[in-house]
């Protein structure tokens, strides 16, 4: 039997999706149909053109699109749930280098990186853009365990050159890029489901000689970035000392085309089918850079600064639970949404103790909730269908039609078992789902997971 | 065999509890002894004298106190997870006292007690305050299923006279009362593990009236109080209203004895163990009230409230989730902790979705590093220590000498195993204990519970 025959089937059961932000989809009793993996629609009935296809028969339970993790460190799983004493700069000199310097041992990376791997297979997420370490050997093991998994991943070897522990660095600008290209060369085009991402780790990280580098590979190329901006006050005031010339943390990527292309029409297509696009500043470079970017956390980005990111299309990956772990504060997501930015939600172990993508939902809300209170009462909280839209299509997008049940998109779903959480109240299809974001440990189960139509579980 | 046999027997694992807020002991392949139920406390080598215990093996097992839950709402249970996009007096109007009402129907409180009390027992939780609804046959029955799980709990019977729907209420003053004692009559000390306890819901719900009946009750029948108090800012501006004699929303409570006794000597023996005290204020409530009080939140206490229940020795229940849900905001804990109050945790289901102590230990970090970030840098964010004791001692001197696996505390414990939580890294006791706290619900499991040295499981 063919794949295209495969990845063709009805599941029927309780649906529910985001079609948009705003626009909120919840059914009890309904088909959804996979043709070659892309999504027909979701139907009350089924239409008598789809009576051929086998019917997946999950009655009673809830069938969701697949969540999308925009942000997690694959290295630091390893130490998930520990060490959450201090703040960005001082943890990561003290546990996040020293814990990432032990990929250089291969042996290690395998046992680690087959945890996390096996650990996101089983977990809510269906795509993810995750940051290796900038060891190639290690990177490229992870990419072949993640090609295995089934889910649809961006997988980034780090870069680093500067303000870095002589275990951790790849010593120059020339190494660093020597190296990524290196490891693009095995790597590009290799898998079927998992690619490369240019990765700074982040400006005081990468020399701007790197970072002009990385842009220039990432427009040659035709490869999204993904780094980390503004995520802490201290971080900031650091930037500001590295690069003077620079008017915001977000230009010192922006000046080598980092933060992406500002053609969003070419963007929706998918991360690498946008082109690069014309830039306005900086020397030479017009025509070179990534044509889309995610930056994490952008927790307090000056006006100047997100009106750049909105400028280019660049992508907010928002990580509520690290931004509370690691005392960051809480980004401003409804301003980036009201201004129509992307933003999609990061779980980024391990500042964030979790994997799971419910987890992260909840905790969108729950720190929109503490910002509102705390903080700027002009920001509404977010509503849980807002924040179930971050964690789908937010994210999803970044990888193209992704993130929906709604016709054309790919078929990336999971069906939920939500039978053990009890209740003598009869809930509706919109409510269950809400009760499974918040309680998927305690009760909820993942039955089934689907990734552009095939079946990981 | 006798009991006193049965509940004397030694633990074998990898044991870490606090012996006061400010010490914490982690060892690994250690041996707690429990005889008569009573922790005779933790050695590296089996002491000669307790060689013909019983050894429970648990080596490789994490070994802790039960976790104390001061705060949560049992009929609440049925809609933990949902309905969270109200803030605090909305909520109550629109969510939660319809749902209470439903407890009227005993068929109704039996399947939702039965799902509360079976997941309270499967939980970490060993102790824990409980409110129930108004109505008395419905709360017998819930202190009937609780105490058939072992656990020990106080559990109370709402009282509301006033601001309250038709469908919840006791009516009067008059009314509320003699449904409290008939409710009374027939629970206190009809069980072992399970006591009444005096709970009028909040402020707006009861009037002076029916708050003096009931701190003359607690005095007479030696019965300690549960409330709530200064959770939200709409809540605290309505009590200035409705009592314009108080200084503070504590006075309300304060002025008919229910915010507990100031003889801290006789309070630390356990809450029906201490008797009433003299205070100062208020005609005629000299020589009653509560010798011990619960006050859920205190999220803006004044300073001059701090002050009372400072003086009266009330227990502050810090309700982390609940308040970010709700989002009232976050509890200044640090500054409670400072001046030696008595601070504990409360999931405050169904404000927090979750019945999980483990979880209420991190919210109650990640809050405190929130609120140090966005409200006040004056108050150091909490350690996963300074948390574990909120939930373990913190909690747990309110039901007597409970909350430690030190000599002379009740043997409450958890036998934990964390073999779920994969990692190539050998971590410590301590630190595999904070992983436990965060990672519960990806990996971790509650392989045993005690409860005054009896096992629940």
């Amino acid at each position: 039997m063919g794949e295209s025959q495969t990845r063709s089937f009805v599941l029927r059961g309780d649906v529910c999706y985001n079609r948009s932000l705003t626009e909120f989809d919840a059914r009890r009793d309904a088909y959804v149909v996979c043709v070659d993996g892309v999504s027909q629609g979701v139907f009350d009935e089924l239409p008598d053109r789809y009576q051929g296809l086998p019917v997946v028969d999950c009655a009673g339970r809830l069938v969701v699109p697949g969540l999308v993790d925009l942000h997690v460190h694959a290295p630091q799983y390893t130490f998930r749930g520990i060490a959450m004493d201090l703040e960005l700069l001082d943890w990561l000199n003290t546990y996040t280098f020293p814990e990432e310097s032990k990929y250089a041992d291969l042996a290690y990376a395998d046992e680690a990186y087959g945890y996390f791997a096996q650990d996101l297979r089983a977990s809510a997420t269906t795509r993810a853009a995750i940051f290796a370490s900038l060891h190639v050997p290690a990177t490229a093991l992870l990419m072949d365990k993640l090609e295995a998994t089934g889910l649809k991943t961006y997988v980034g070897k780090v870069n680093m050159d500067r303000n870095s522990p002589d275990s951790l660095t790849d010593g120059s600008a020339q190494a660093s890029l020597a190296a990524t290209c290196a490891w693009l060369d095995q790597v590009d085009g290799a898998y079927r489901n998992t690619r490369p991402i240019i990765t700074p780790r982040f400006t005081p990280s990468c020399t701007d000689a790197l970072m002009e580098g990385l842009g220039a590979l990432a427009g040659e190329r035709g490869l999204p970035v993904q780094s980390h901006l503004s995520e802490n006050l201290t971080e900031i005031a650091w930037v500001g000392e590295l690069c003077p010339w620079a008017a915001c943390y977000g230009e010192t990527y922006d000046r080598w085309g980092l933060l992406g292309g500002a053609d969003k029409g070419a963007r929706k297509g998918g991360a690498d089918k946008g082109g690069a696009t014309e830039r306005g500043t900086g020397p030479g470079v017009t025509e070179r850079g990534a044509s889309k970017a995610i930056m994490a956390h952008c927790n307090y980005s000056s006006p100047e600064e997100v009106e750049l990111l909105r400028a280019r299309g660049t992508y907010v990956a928002h990580c509520p639970q690290s931004n509370a772990n690691v005392a960051s504060g809480i980004a401003p997501v409804r301003r980036y949404l009201d201004l129509g930015m992307d933003v999609g939600l990061g779980t980024d172990v391990a500042g964030g103790a979790s994997l799971s993508m419910f987890r992260g939902v909840t905790d969108a809300v729950m720190a929109s909730k503490l910002r509102w209170r705390c903080v700027d009462q002009s920001l509404a909280p977010l509503t849980i269908q807002e924040a179930f839209y971050l964690a789908t299509l937010g994210g999803g997008s970044f990888f193209g039609r992704v993130g929906s049940l709604a016709a054309g998109y790919d078929f990336d779903a999971l069906v939920l078992d939500d039978s053990g959480i009890r209740s003598p109240r009869q809930l509706g299809v919109e409510q269950r789902l809400e009760r499974f974001c918040y309680l998927h440990g305690e009760g909820g189960r993942i039955e089934h997971k689907y990734v552009a139509g095939n079946k990981v579980f």
